[in-house]
């Protein structure tokens, strides 16, 4: 039985170019995500939804509300309050309530949640530099140029369907 | 604030290429896989995990016991559980007991579950295609090729740290 990762080896001899690509970035994008997993629980007990959120305040000093987490993370509230509280048991984001509606809570990083955010932004980003190291300059711009179109791709086919 | 989906806008000036490749590598595996579940669910009332549970057991019509569902899922065993028992009571997958230990279950599509994973992987394929229309052929074909570059680059990476 092949591995988990592999979704590629799903694909069959007629198979749609698209689909063949569409298998082999879903693989790319799960290898690189399940070693970035490994590391952070192997350096910081951590996982990706905890970095993720971290990633969120770290880049929105304003604070978010748990609504604006939610949404930037695409997960439902009940995880992100369940991630919230954790980190906030730990000291590393508190929560205080919003001026202008006292019920409604906005999150940020404590002094403490931002120095292990930037530790582990630091790790993260040696971590990508290593997984792409066997591509050269040359092959990391073409991926970049090919993702563009994707995306712009992507973009195209969805507005035309709104 | 910026959309959920666009990961690259975390991206700070002096940033190496690797970490600004890998945001746009997740940017796009997201933004097709938003398409996807939307699709999934105005055509099939469906989901991606419903559709990825039932794609596994296409795949392995020899059927397979929930451990193995769960690892090839990349999902825990207690969601698998809901996903499978779902499918069930819809008469779309069914389970019978392993003849060699007959604690253990394992778990096919029926045939109305084939027939309605055939229609829906037919669908998706469509969908896909039509996402991924926006590049012509070279720019595919380019795409492919710089995936398999960074396949092969995480491979030995991971290998390395064995």
């Amino acid at each position: 039985m092949s591995s988990a990762l592999d979704s590629e080896s799903r694909i069959q001899d007629h198979d749609h170019l698209a689909l063949k690509l569409w298998l082999r970035l879903l693989t790319c994008t799960n290898m690189v995500e399940g070693a970035l997993r490994q590391n952070l629980r192997q350096s910081f007990d951590s996982t990706l939804p905890r970095f993720d959120l971290m990633a969120q305040l770290d880049r929105h000093p304003e604070k978010l509300t748990m609504g604006e987490l939610s949404r930037l993370m695409m997960v439902s509230g009940g995880n992100v309050t369940g991630l919230v509280r954790q980190l906030e048991e730990e000291g590393l984001v508190s929560r205080v309530p919003l001026k202008t509606d006292r019920r409604t809570w906005q999150v940020g990083l404590t002094a403490k949640g931002k120095r292990h955010f930037d530790e582990m932004a630091g790790e993260h980003e040696g971590w990508i530099a290593e997984l792409f190291a066997g591509m050269d300059h040359d092959q990391q711009e073409a991926l970049m140029d090919a993702l563009a179109a994707l995306k712009q791709s992507v973009r195209k086919t969805r507005k035309a369907a709104e």
